[in-house]
């Protein structure tokens, strides 16, 4: 077993949800239990483990300062989420670092490795989190206005991670000690797996919006409403959901998603008073993906009038798409060799740190291309190969 | 106010549902209120409350005994529902038997008011979870074996209630003792409204069964995963909920209601692995159910299909149509005079209890016909109205 393989494997027991998979929502207790895993690895490697403003994480070789090189990823993740998403990038940036130390590297610039909370938004909804708050992305009343499925508000989540909610917000200090980022994460696709290739360089990450989409029905008891009385927003939904299909299948290399639908009340024998749809589209450029929501927006309105229903949309969070820093980029070619270059659909810090910082992402393979689900996997050849780049990318970048 | 409209008043704070209306699931918080505050009343009215073995509540006036005449309903309610479904019934017994008793009635045999638990099965899934463990149309096996929503098992939740898991089962001894059952309840359509009448008598009940589909697919990132390379569960599940409406719209007469759906695990930018979807079908007869469900079985599985996904469905619950007892039904028609005469596709425990002793059902019009949710209503006068009629019938039975 590999250092990177072992330090992995110390972590599955932190979030397993019976269902399957691990849950590991933001300043949860696995969360938390992972962030405390953190910082004791950090320190015993020698690292001064500095807690940041917005429930980031710290861990310093040299003392905190401008023109570092910063690398690390997010330990938090989606429900029932595999276990590479996030904790590979910590982890693989911990034994890429520990080697550098042990070789006797003398860094000529500091470097850090990053945690960055509540990358997935699957508690409070707002995904980077962390990244945005730090960038002046997301407002800080905006975030302290936020709450769980459970009603927990995120000012009472950070607190028990031990950040003050008053000190959250735009943290132009920390963004100016970073020289560049570089975060390593587990493919989320098959690309690598296509092209026989065990790391791959990162171009860009897709435009990338979510909403809430609420149909609005009459309640009412399941077995005395004749089927003609009825105005179901069950059913309506259902027409909803096909028309987020039909726009995303309809525009090239878009995708659109319905993860979650709630139909309130929710009972056996009652129908519903409203249904609650989240949707989430991802295109090339935001306005391919304007362009899917209006589609949306119009089929689905109709959509929900065939079952006398209502149709409300909301958004919640918007990405444009981001193109990675050119000469970091090449920087990262010349280094690894011929190594492939691909964009993601899914969203990173990285991507939200890109508009203030030079930014680059290395991908490892993932056989299955399987994400965010438990099947999410790599080989240890491959994880090792992705520790390797790292190590070579943060020797090449601190020299 | 009368005393009815004052009784039902004094409940109005139990079990109040901050998303609207009532949430008063069986032996939950709520409906241990409820039931507490029942045999206070039934106390102060001099009636002897005596446990029955199944979670059941029996108020005696006379000894437990041969023929007694029987009335009574639940106080148990769906998520989100009205105030009327079940109380309505308890409250208007209570009444009824009080006014009897201060006009100096002297019964010829016993009057019991009786509470039966779970009727709605809004908890663990089986409705009138009370009156078929009482006749034996659920095991005592199945029943202990059930499970809520938060893995609470029945046998728990019974002895929260006081009642011995262990004793639960067929009570041929309680059945014994009734001699007719009179239920009174709130209508669940807009019947009543439509003939200008305050009150009528029931037929019959619908055939009715409720099944759990489970539509099984990939789970995948929404961001990296293309449309064509997805096994999406929920817009399977939607296409499901399509034939299910399209199933009851093409038979005469036949509801079939999704109630329920819930996306596993739900993320919102997470594909689904699976989606469980409650099926629940009622038509005149059990062959009309038979073949509106063989219907959605072959339409679902091909919807499933067309989306790469896999389609199951379990039996939760079964219940044959009901003809109430013809000859107590003439009685209170000549009892009450010029009343409709009408069937419901309403579930009751007097359907169950039908089974083994003659039983009726009064009904108390519904303005808007709305049920299972906040909507439900009925106007004083024929809250009073029913009063009435239960007092008449109740007189007249135990005379």
């Amino acid at each position: 077993m590999s250092v990177v393989t072992d330090l992995l494997a110390r972590l599955d027991g932190i979030g397993r949800d019976p269902r399957g998979g691990w849950s590991r929502p933001g300043f949860g207790e696995a969360d938390l239990g992972l962030r405390a895993w953190f910082a004791e690895q950090a320190t015993a490697l020698g690292l001064d483990v500095v807690p940041g403003r917005n429930g980031d994480l710290w861990a310093w070789w040299g003392a905190p300062g401008p023109d570092a090189v910063v690398t690390g990823s997010h330990l938090d993740s989606v429900p029932g989420g595999g276990r590479l998403d996030g904790p590979l990038g910590v982890v693989s940036a911990l034994v890429a670092v520990g080697r550098l130390r042990a070789a006797g590297f003398r860094p000529a610039r500091p470097i850090a490795v990053v945690v960055l909370p509540e990358e997935e938004g699957s508690r409070f909804g707002v995904a980077c989190l962390g990244s945005r708050l730090m960038t002046g992305a997301l407002r800080p009343d905006d975030a302290r206005a936020l709450r769980d499925a459970d009603g927990t508000a995120l000012a009472d989540a950070l607190r028990a991670a031990g950040v003050d909610p008053q000190g959250i917000g735009r943290d132009d200090a920390a963004l100016a000690r970073i020289g560049r980022f570089v975060e390593l994460h587990v493919e989320q696709g098959r690309a690598l797996a296509d092209l026989d290739a065990p790391v791959g360089i990162a171009t860009g990450i897709l435009a990338h919006g979510r909403w809430q989409i609420t149909v609005t029905g009459r309640g009412d008891h399941a077995g005395t409403t004749r089927m003609p009385d009825r105005a179901d927003p069950v059913v309506a939904a259902a027409r909803v959901v096909l028309a987020v299909e039909a726009a995303a299948l309809a525009a090239d290399g878009a995708r659109a998603t319905v993860g979650r639908i709630d139909a309130v009340p929710g009972g056996t024998n009652v129908i519903a008073s409203r249904v609650e749809v989240s949707l989430d589209v991802r295109a090339a450029s935001a306005s391919a993906v304007r362009s899917v929501l209006a589609r949306i927006e119009e089929d689905g309105a109709l959509a929900a009038a065939l079952s006398g229903c209502a149709f409300g949309i909301e958004q919640r969070s918007w990405s444009d798409e981001v193109v990675f820093d050119p000469a970091l980029r090449a920087a990262l070619v010349d280094l690894l060799g011929d190594v492939p270059q691909l964009p993601t659909g899914a969203g990173h810090d990285a991507g939200v740190l890109a508009a203030r910082v030079p930014t680059a992402m290395l991908f490892v393979r993932n056989p299955t291309g399987v994400s965010h689900a438990p099947g999410e996997d790599a080989a240890q050849a491959d994880l090792d190969a992705g520790v390797d780049a790292l190590e070579a990318v943060v020797r090449h970048l601190a020299a």
